[in-house]
């Protein structure tokens, strides 16, 4: 099943050419229930619908570096440490925006903006503290997930130990078009990726070279805890602008057209647009944060 | 206002030893009505109801090392890098515990169990991109959080540009026991912190030892936009075990009880527990995370 949020926010799945409402506030709580949800009866022409982000989940496991041409990239562009197994933070469920919807350019905040396509699992059972072997009765689904990075951010966040705010900036975590249930999937491990700006090929890889497994990674988290609908990503394709020692680039500039592929799973686009054409102003001038003043105690 | 969560989850504000009714049904939504909420015309003795986390957020942005004397701790004990300014990453928000609630200590996982104080303010008004001087009218509480973090843990995921596992284990995240409204808190910049731990004091800071201001902080992070009731926290006082060149500990073991006091805003109390104690069975070995299998393509 391909479940979707449409228009406004309701849940449905496709069939052909047609979406098939469902009787449930949120997909969220579609995994809640473990999918035993009921049809409204009513339907609406595929294309007359707006998609919008699949989900808006509790939690977002945002994963590092988990393939294994990335064991090499850091290095490569004088990052002081390789990546440890199974690096996963918090994503910001603010950040979410669906389908064909804006990545708005801080171009303020970052002259070096990346991104990597990840496949991202959606947890449906919740749980804590649990195996390899359990993990897979957890797994209910897949989507596509485009990691927007400020490399220029996150090479002055990472040696400190977070990369956060460079990920996590309004518009930064494209998610779509869809959740394919994982009953569709049989071996997310066999899923070629691609990432294309203006229709050029940029990166590639296929999640057969993820160091981490998917079931592996997603207990190895557990206790964190999951909650129904937690989304976790598996780790981004080689071939990131950000890992390129040569050219550095090319980064993404407003008026580019990205386009983050899994195999089976979806083609998830996101027009880039400038800062001003999204917020109708010009951008204050960044500055160092302060300290209190000095008046106080 | 003291601005409670009680018993089965209802909204409540102390007046003196009574607990007054607010009609809303969490205080994420208190927030997002900017405080404009009726009484339910129902009062509880304070001594006979069960104190909760005082609010489940959306967000939690969480802050590192931004105390003057933590400047230098991290270098004390061998860490590779300093502190950058104003680092935040996304706590987990299922790891929220309440007062007098259990800190499990996943003996299976860590051997360096820590924790340290830290102001937590409420964000009130939602909104993204704004100035320091703006900042203020988005600040509406503060409240009294307690990072537990796995140092050995913390050791392994920093070099890799993530501190979130470490910190973000089931029950890690002790918060409350209730949210100040700002009209109480004349000046957040003012307020002297202490840790004790079986009564002992074994960490103590003042918030005027920020590197940087609070309002700054929240402006800095806000090109990640905030909802109503997110939190975000302020930095940890200095003497975490963790820091300490010396001793590297004491660490916290099943039976100790924490104390994480803000002058002004609250006493935060939380009892250690082994996993065993918890969960009633003994933990699974852990172990590293392994590839897919090596027949996948």
């Amino acid at each position: 099943m391909k479940l979707v949020t449409f228009d406004a926010g309701q849940v449905g799945y496709i069939d052909g050419e047609t979406v098939v409402e469902l009787d449930v506030p949120n997909t969220r709580e579609f995994f809640g229930r473990e999918g035993q949800v009921p049809e409204t009866g009513r339907t609406f022409p595929l294309a007359q619908v707006r998609l919008r982000a699949p989900i808006a989940p509790k939690k977002f496991f945002h994963t590092s570096g988990n393939f294994r041409e990335n064991e090499g990239e850091p290095r490569q562009v004088g990052w002081s440490h390789p990546m440890h197994k199974g690096i996963v933070f918090f994503q910001n469920v603010d950040a979410i925006v669906g389908p064909d919807e804006a990545v708005v350019h801080p171009e303020h905040l970052t002259s070096e903006l990346d991104c990597e396509p990840e496949l991202a699992i959606v947890i449906g059972r919740p749980g804590k503290f649990f195996t390899p072997e359990q993990a897979l009765s957890h797994i209910m689904g897949y989507a596509v997930f485009n990691g927007v990075t400020a490399r220029d951010i996150q090479r002055r966040e990472v040696p400190s130990g977070a990369s956060s705010f460079c990920k996590a900036i309004d518009t930064f975590a494209p998610l779509g078009p869809w959740i394919v249930t994982a009953d569709e999937i049989p071996d997310p491990h066999n899923l070629r990726m691609e990432l294309r700006v203006n229709g050029e090929t940029r990166q590639g890889s296929h999640t057969s070279r993820m160091i981490v497994s998917i079931p592996e990674l997603v207990a190895y988290h557990s206790p964190q805890g999951y909650s129904a609908g937690d989304l976790i990503t598996t780790g981004p394709a080689s071939g990131t602008a950000g890992g390129n020692p040569v050219s550095a680039g090319p980064y993404l500039k407003p008026g580019d057209q990205i386009e983050a592929e899994i195999e089976g799973v979806g083609v998830l686009r996101s027009p880039v647009i400038s800062w001003q054409e999204a917020h109708g102003t010009t951008p204050g001038r960044p500055r160092e944060p302060r300290r209190p003043a000095e008046g106080t105690k």
